[in-house]
């Protein structure tokens, strides 16, 4: 059965999409058709590809978010300058398109001059957890490849800070000579020890790194210790770094439950309480919202 | 004509050797047939290609120091435990040979207990520095893929601090979003402000870090700006961390000429002045205190 209209979130690394109807989602299908593999051209054959099932007569609206409007995506959904809304109907982008089943419009990011600053798709997230807790004001924070920390208030993105831990983490397990070091498996203890190391004394993260691999040689660091410690002096030298965003505000954790759940631990270190809501889940509901299906849904 | 000895720097990328007279250096050789690439049954015949020629009858001393000599190196010389001289003969590991041409002995590394850290190398050329200049006291910083910082008094290494700056420089210019962002070129001023910025804010360095990405973006930030700020931003978190080691000390800077420039320049920022020596002197220096053949030729 044709989906009233189409979600997508369609990111550097993957592509995925979402027949939704009035009921909710009806079907989901993903590829790895992300946006860095992609020249302009492709685009619009990568993305039939994976939703022509759901195609029938009439036009099919999809709405998409993500590096998918960025300059090096299809096409660019200029950046929106914050404090404002982190998504509005109006200011989607449209898509020309050759195939006749589908219209195509792409949230646009936000930015921020001073310090400058940029997100594409955490926008979509940020709307969807408004949608899904509306009137929240505080803190949100999207761990991961890029961390996010947003100040959200009477529902517009005041301002907001990307860190880079999420990479840092993965190249330095996978890339530096710490990875010597690190295995699977995780110790609780040693995840503390790092998040009360790295926000009590933030300045020493260069020397805490190589610390790790010192203790390896010498004073019998266990590879899951170190790897639980290494995410734990990251997440605390973070954590540190954004203390104006979330000391005394609520905060809402949006991620995978894997990040929420350690970021909700080292919070909670701190004496912070978190809700935390499911990243997909956001999207869907930002999506929806710039879709205007709630509001038809409504009706 | 044989040397008197052979200074051998063998560390896990590269292997330089250097033919030794009473002179001074008579030849030099290099390969890369580094540690990480030498399985333990393979240094032997690797050390007697690239040194071959300069052998001839009669027994050559060959010192050794690097990576060599760690526990996945040619024969292990135990960690020395700080505070202690860099260096004395009567500690370096005797490896077993199987040609009677030469005789083999690696220095031993230093390491420090709390907090740990681990050096093999660095103490040959601390003992270098201190040979070539003697009564030298103070703070000895030797930048580099994992930079060091040694406070150095009456003759020992007292204590010292490993920063993982350049391994993190390396990284994130060529591995991590930032890379679409940097170009060759480099330009003081931006380095100048990446200092200042990483020695006052230390605690914000992966915030500080994607900004780089986003002032590209939507700021025009070069690409030789910004892998210079890129430098300078770790560079100064480096001494903001070391700050201790440095402030109202003497230092000495030994590496190649390209950086101890740059962290003379940030130093020099900051009010302190320094001194710089070439690392291969200061390798070689340190070698020939351990031969002892700075005693034979001063007989």
């Amino acid at each position: 059965m044709k989906p009233d209209w189409i979600a997508v979130d369609w990111g550097t690394t993957h592509l995925r999409a979402w027949a939704m109807g009035a009921e909710g989602i009806r079907a989901s299908a993903e590829s790895d058709d992300g946006m860095g593999r992609l020249s302009r051209d492709a685009f619009e054959a990568a993305l039939i590809r994976l939703i022509d099932p759901w195609l029938g007569g009439g036009v099919t609206p999809v709405v998409a978010c993500g590096m998918v409007g960025s300059r090096q995506g299809w096409f660019e959904a200029p950046y929106r300058t914050v404090p404002c809304a982190p998504l509005t109907q109006g200011t989607l982008a449209h898509v020309p398109v050759k195939d006749p089943r589908i219209s195509v419009q792409i949230a646009p990011g936000l930015k921020q001059t001073k310090p400058a600053d940029v997100m594409r798709g955490e926008e979509t997230q940020i709307a969807g957890a408004l949608a899904l807790d509306p009137g929240f004001d505080g803190a949100i924070c999207l761990p991961g490849t890029h961390s996010k920390w947003a100040q959200v208030s009477a529902g517009e993105v005041v301002s907001f800070q990307t860190f880079l831990t999420g990479e840092l983490y993965a190249l330095l397990a996978e890339h530096s000579v710490l990875r010597h070091g690190l295995s699977e498996g995780w110790e609780d203890a040693y995840f503390d020890e790092g998040v009360a190391e790295g926000l009590s004394h933030p300045e020493r993260l260069m020397a805490q790194l190589f610390r790790l691999r010192a203790e390896g040689l010498i004073a019998g660091l266990s590879g899951p210790a170190a790897r639980a410690r290494l995410s734990g002096l990251l997440i605390g030298a973070e954590l540190a770094a954004a203390k104006a965003w979330w000391l005394g505000l609520p905060i809402l954790l949006i991620g995978s439950s894997r990040l929420t759940a350690i970021y909700a631990r080292a919070l909670a270190m701190q004496g912070a309480s978190t809700r935390s809501l499911s990243a997909t889940d956001c999207t869907i509901a930002g999506l929806a919202l710039a879709a205007g299906a709630l509001t038809r849904a409504a009706e």
